[in-house]
């Protein structure tokens, strides 16, 4: 089958590569209808993460179902499924409490920009559509495997719902789903951070009020303008750098909400800045399993359309540029079709 | 008057002082019938804040109402009072969201080791008890005014409550009545981290159902030992080093909470691994003002008896000997007797 691996940072590559097989039972064959690149796969692309190369790559998957070990009994063949990039049993206790991203059993699934895929603890990982989607719906369901998710952990993280200001730090595909996910919990206001001109018209067509434009002590002083000069109730961080996380922490009021789920990068914290800010902080990666039967059912009945993220649609085998657009910010998100 | 007043680390002197007076049409002056010596005044005795000297030490009190500004309504002279060590309106929105301590026109309260205060904003700031106390229930009410507030912020920030396993890092005056608080609030197990006989004692009577005197790694494992292996839910942190919040965060279940209430010195939180926690982190400066209602009504009708921490009584005029008892922990906390 044909396969993507980064070689070093800047070396993306499309090969053959055996094609995966049962390992456990509890393991799933997927056949990967469409595929995509996540801003977090630009980190290793940017040389600020080291893995140990050649890395197999893409963590965001929709597909049918090929086959499934002896002890799968969720899933079947023939099933057009949704997964997320990490695969939990969805039992344990932390499972149950909402936290499938931290199952006691978590394992990381990698190599989804792939012809096929195995994804382990299939029972607990994978959700299965009401049927074989619409083409149309097919992008919107692949938001779902991990932006759109990642986005609604924000959104929950930040608190946002009826009555809250909600700030959202981060143009990306995250940050943009973000906004969608406040407007779904039905914030009253939301401001989308951004100068980026296409970015800030699907933020708007995605529910932002307001847009700021401004960084740093600005954007902070724009957020206070707009917020009675208190800050935003709930503050959604999609970045991950230090700038971002102050940007977002200084945005908030004090006893409001920090959902921060941006890939945290060489960030430090001042302990006293965070104490005397009075903010709540919650984030991490996102318990994207917990939302999919929720998110594929505001899909499916066509409530939301977080596909739009998706602004380049290329061949599985040019991979390659499709990882340059993303990194030189030509592309907000880049769908690929094997 | 005599009034206590901090020359350098380590130089603490009970001094004349000119009594306060009315600056401000918002201001009470108060009679101090008890104050006392906070754990985050050793903050500035050991060297570790340097504040403009001398610095008029005290921040913590119970009172008689000597005389009041036009503008205040709430209390009157005569009355006997409690309010913390910061000043607000208890009006704005801030407020009223429940974080007095960030209130919009905040002030600090400062001085209160001596013989009279003034406090400002004295009707958002004051609580009136319901008559004058016996004289046994004055120490509890004095712990009111900052360390049972606190622990009590602590307690509701890490969500303690029914159902929840709770741990405590720190056995200060703060650390000891989290445990009281988690206890009043329904935890089902609270785990007292300490390795000093005396407040292990009092960690028990206040709740405690476990003790674990390791430190780092090894606390963390003893506390993961007693979670069954997942960290507890609600972890409330009452020291504020790093080496406490690092054990605070480790020593919490994924999606669990860390409520922080000891002072931040010198701590950067490693955003990656604070990430990947998936904790909920919220703290600060407590608000106090917002529980004193609850708290004196607890402690009026011998609910509880948070005054048990002070183990140490002395005249004011010998304040300097108990800032050198609860530096060389020799006292947890030290009352004092103007």
């Amino acid at each position: 089958m044909r396969a993507t691996f980064m070689y070093g940072p800047g070396d993306v590559r499309v090969e053959d590569a055996p094609e995966p097989s049962i390992a456990e039972p509890t393991d799933a064959i997927i056949r990967i209808v469409r595929a995509c690149i996540c801003g977090s796969d630009l980190w290793p692309y940017r040389g600020v993460d080291a893995p140990a190369w050649p890395m197999a790559m893409g963590h965001e998957y929709v597909g049918v179902v090929e086959e499934v070990g002896a002890g799968v009994a969720n899933v079947k063949p023939g099933e057009f499924v949704i997964g997320s990039f990490f695969a939990s049993d969805n039992t344990c206790e932390i499972c149950r409490s909402g936290y499938q991203s931290s199952c006691v059993h978590r394992q990381g699934v990698g190599g989804a920009q792939a012809e096929y895929l195995r994804v382990p603890l299939a029972d607990g990982t994978l959700v299965a559509t009401p049927g074989i989607p619409d083409d149309d719906l097919v992008p919107h369901l692949l938001a779902a495997s991990d932006v759109l998710g990642t986005g609604w952990f924000g959104a929950l993280a930040a608190q946002a719902g009826p009555g809250k200001m909600v700030a959202v730090v981060g143009d990306g595909a995250v940050g943009l789903l973000g906004i969608l996910s406040a407007k779904q919990l039905g914030a009253e206001r939301i401001i989308a951070m951004s100068r980026h001109e296409q970015r800030q018209q699907l933020a708007r067509e995605y529910g932002a009020t307001d847009i700021v434009e401004e960084r740093g002590d600005e954007g902070v002083e724009q957020i206070k303008e707009l917020t009675d000069g208190l800050g935003a109730h709930s503050v959604i961080e999609a970045v991950g750098t230090q700038e971002s996380m102050l940007q977002a922490i200084d945005s908030t009021r004090p006893g409001g909400h920090v959902g921060y789920v941006g890939v945290a990068h060489g960030v430090e914290l001042p302990g006293q800045e965070l104490f005397f800010s009075h903010t709540h902080l919650h984030g991490g990666p996102a318990p994207v399993r917990n939302y999919l039967p929720k998110l594929i059912d505001l899909i499916w009945n066509r409530r939301i359309e977080p596909g739009k993220v998706f602004d380049l649609e290329l061949q599985l085998d040019e991979a390659a540029a499709g990882y340059a657009a993303m990194d030189e910010r030509r592309a907000i998100k880049v769908l690929l079709r094997p």
